[in-house]
């Protein structure tokens, strides 16, 4: 199931090519995965303070159109895989005013303990995620 | 022919988790390319006065190991392909105390003229970076 | 009047001392004078297209407490001075939950048309941003 | 006693309007006061390790000039205020060609120990940054 978050282009993220600098993709793919996990009952923050922490392994992204300053983008997030110890995020973003695809990506993560090992992710989670 | 240029971790491209956020990677790698070209005679700021672009279509990266504020790395490029209107660069992120393997990745980049439509790279261009 | 806008911590705008980095704050400023702008029908990507730009000249923050990843804030704006070619506007950023003060601060901006030169606003922004 | 250390503006850090944003500054800044400490034999990395942390709590910048893609500018910091549990770094940012003022600035820190309460400096920080 798809979750969709709405992000609007910051001047800050804009490059000299007059449009956003494609490492912002990242960082909505990074809000789009926090909402969808807040959607579904989860606080990717509370689960930092439980020392349970899912950092970015791997991370590939293909830029179809570019956005400006102030454009609406839709990020669209969903599981693409879920296993013991490590998570597939996989995004769609599209522009709000036409529904045009901007960019597809996808984020891995493993799931990390206080201690900085692998360590599985916790039933709930994986319950809940998996749904 | 690998190209190697030094990148020190700012404090600003750190994260909560203490390390660097794995959207620093690309810019490290943006780095790594136009030292790349400088190291070859090509100016990237003059070939976008020449209204000659190379947005990136497409980013991969692997992370192996996390890296810290003030740590240096080495950032390793290479021209992984090269065709009449697009480049791929591929990279190594090193650790430069003992070359441990931080991450790899990739970058593809379409050549753009100034109205935004593809266009072939200058000669001179493709003949220094395909050597 | 003081015109108010929400921003939520993002994961990337934190650094390894787990808090806001200090430059989140001027994106937030920037985040303020845009909502602010376009609450009284102005659209600075309108008015960047028109070849009216706002360049910040001067910039000044207080950070009074920190805020975390995920934190959600109130960003308050008011336009402090309005020139004939510039605008000053002011800031306090609030914690969302307790209304906490984070940090206070001000941006000055000079009007510049399309070849960096200093120009008069438009009467039509003026008129609006006096009121 | 100016301390001078080179910074070239990454891709990254521009903007729509073609030049570095004004929160860049806030960045070379940062890697001003990291490399004066460590040129007086300090290194805020392990300061950090050692628990004491310098927080900024104010910021002021002035822009005179914009700087664009991959011009080199040399930042000029100096110590122009310590206090028992404060210091306080000034900053001039001059680009390399032509030594043409592109901002002034300063950063206000406090000394935090690991709880984030105030703590004195260790002597030894104080005699070295007082020289």
């Amino acid at each position: 199931m798809k979750f969709r978050t709405e992000v609007r282009v910051r001047y800050h993220e804009t490059d000299a090519m007059g449009i956003a600098h494609h490492s912002s993709h990242l960082v909505w793919f990074e809000i789009g995965r926090t909402e969808l996990m807040r959607a579904r009952g989860i606080s990717y923050a509370e689960l930092e303070r439980e020392k349970i922490f899912l950092p970015v392994v791997e991370v590939a992204c293909r830029y179809h159109l570019p956005v400006r300053y102030d454009d609406q983008v839709l990020v669209e997030t969903e599981v693409a895989e879920l296993g013991a110890a490590r998570i597939r995020f996989s995004y769609r973003v599209l522009r709000l005013k036409d529904e045009k695809l901007i960019a597809t990506g996808s984020t891995l993560h493993a799931a990390l303990n206080g201690r900085g090992t692998v360590t599985r992710l916790p039933a709930k989670i994986r319950e809940v995620l998996s749904s």
